[in-house]
């Protein structure tokens, strides 16, 4: 399904988060445990694919890319540890795997995600590049993570599911923005940054990542209504049960379909100005849009 | 009790965590004002003012030393949040305060924490200084709130309560070497790297901050035994009631006062390069043996 550069690049990602992630036979050996079952049994690995997929249209190094590449990936590893806390989703499965907080304990998982943040930083300042280029890389990851980005947008969404009221179309839009579209942006934007991108690329990318992100939460919620449980990884059906604002609930599914549609062409107008170089930024879109997982 | 340069270094910690965090009039309101409490409702301020202290020993600006200051409070701020949740301490009172998931919800809590802990990262990245000390700043500061530091010791600090196997003295100080002494050490140097400071001073300091931080739990654990909810603000007697292992449990009241004692010596020797300059970093020593909360 990855074309020859997504694949390399996907395999790269894995052994540079096996490297960033603490030894399992080292104390504290749960917490390193827990932090390995969060990260390496599975997962797309979008978001180092996207760094990687952006530096390439700038000719960055892939290995001045790992670095980046590893903490967008440990930042979202952290939040889906945290998210699935019974406090939270009370998810029990992730990824086809028992979640953190199932396979160690509640204390453990709140730990590991703890963790999991600060090390996205750490491997930050030991990106192989300049020190210009890693404070903007820390400046982009740590405003995406936190109130005005994905930590902002989980908040928003708890209240809307707390509060029971329905959420508009915009507002829906409005939170996913946040909770997994900033993350999205921030991957395409260090990934331009590691490659000294001008301006006018960065807006460019930007537009491009903001429709990659919204349309990869509208295919989600199309998948919770027409997968099952095996073929996601996850349970189903959970986005109905809690009553959930989604893109099918809120305008049906065929208008949810035809949104994907449009997010398509604005990826593509988006990428346009780079030609042929982009395709791997393409690739990525379609596969958004068309995944069945 | 605080003399004059550290009552004003607290009161412009104070300040630039007011101005750091998000205004509670602004969406997501409920995760930002759990955020506030968190951080502004009370609160020594030892680490700020250790930031200033080192960083004045090198006469770098108290609005370069704002940065780290702010940042390592919020994450100590974050821990103590953490900490204090139903699966991890199961504590309803802190600083006098009911806990955050005691004051808003368990989730807001873990969110909060978690919120803290980014707006550090991106408070170091506008750090008042050239990109080369900002990114020390960054790699110190991640370090210290990871697996090798503050994160790592309370992994060590569960497992060990868990088990009920009462540690022995050097085990028992090498989870608060971790766990509390880490950040506290992260505070010394970060000041210090503002000022450009040689190895040589980097390291006497450090053997400085590492007496302060255990002296500090020593006193911790003093105080629970001996002090009374009121006067400490949070709930007391509960190391004893939990099966802790504590400095007075394993070596006696007597052993651990002069336990004290020899921090306070190695602390001054570990200053006395500095002379007269190292007058606040010697009375936030004083301080942390001698307070009664």
């Amino acid at each position: 399904m990855l074309d020859g550069s997504l694949r390399d690049w996907r395999e790269r990602a894995d052994a540079a988060l096996a490297r960033a992630l603490p030894s399992p036979d080292h104390e504290p050996r749960l917490l390193h445990m827990a932090m390995r079952h969060a990260v390496l049994l599975g997962g797309k690995r979008m978001r180092p694919l996207l760094v990687h997929a952006s530096g390439a249209l700038f000719e960055v190094a892939p290995s001045v890319l790992d670095g980046p590449a590893t903490a967008v990936e440990l930042i979202h590893a952290y939040s889906l540890v945290h998210d699935d806390l019974p406090a939270m989703d009370d998810d029990e499965l992730r990824r086809g795997q028992p979640t953190v907080h199932v396979a160690f304990d509640e204390a453990t998982a709140i730990l590991a995600g703890d963790a999991l943040q600060s090390l996205a930083f750490a491997v930050l300042a030991d990106t192989d590049s300049d020190d210009r280029t890693r404070v903007a890389l820390l400046r982009t990851l740590a405003e995406a993570a936190g109130v005005a980005g994905m930590c902002g947008g989980q908040a928003l969404d708890i209240d809307a599911t707390g509060s029971g009221a329905r959420l508009d179309l915009a507002a829906l839009e409005r939170v996913h923005a946040l909770k997994t579209g900033a993350l999205i942006r921030a991957a395409v934007r260090m990934g331009a940054l590691c490659g000294n991108a001008d301006p006018a690329s960065l807006e460019a990318l930007d537009r491009y990542a903001r429709a990659l992100g919204l349309a990869f939460q509208v295919r989600d919620d199309i998948l919770d209504v027409e997968s099952d449980s095996q073929t996601l990884g996850k349970t189903v059906g959970k986005d109905a049960a809690q009553d959930k604002s989604t893109f099918p609930a809120l305008i049906g599914l065929d208008a949810s379909r035809a949104r994907l549609d449009e997010l398509a062409q604005a990826m593509n107008q988006a990428l346009e100005p780079f030609g042929e170089r982009a395709h791997a930024l393409r690739a990525l879109g379609r596969m958004a849009i068309e995944r069945d997982r």
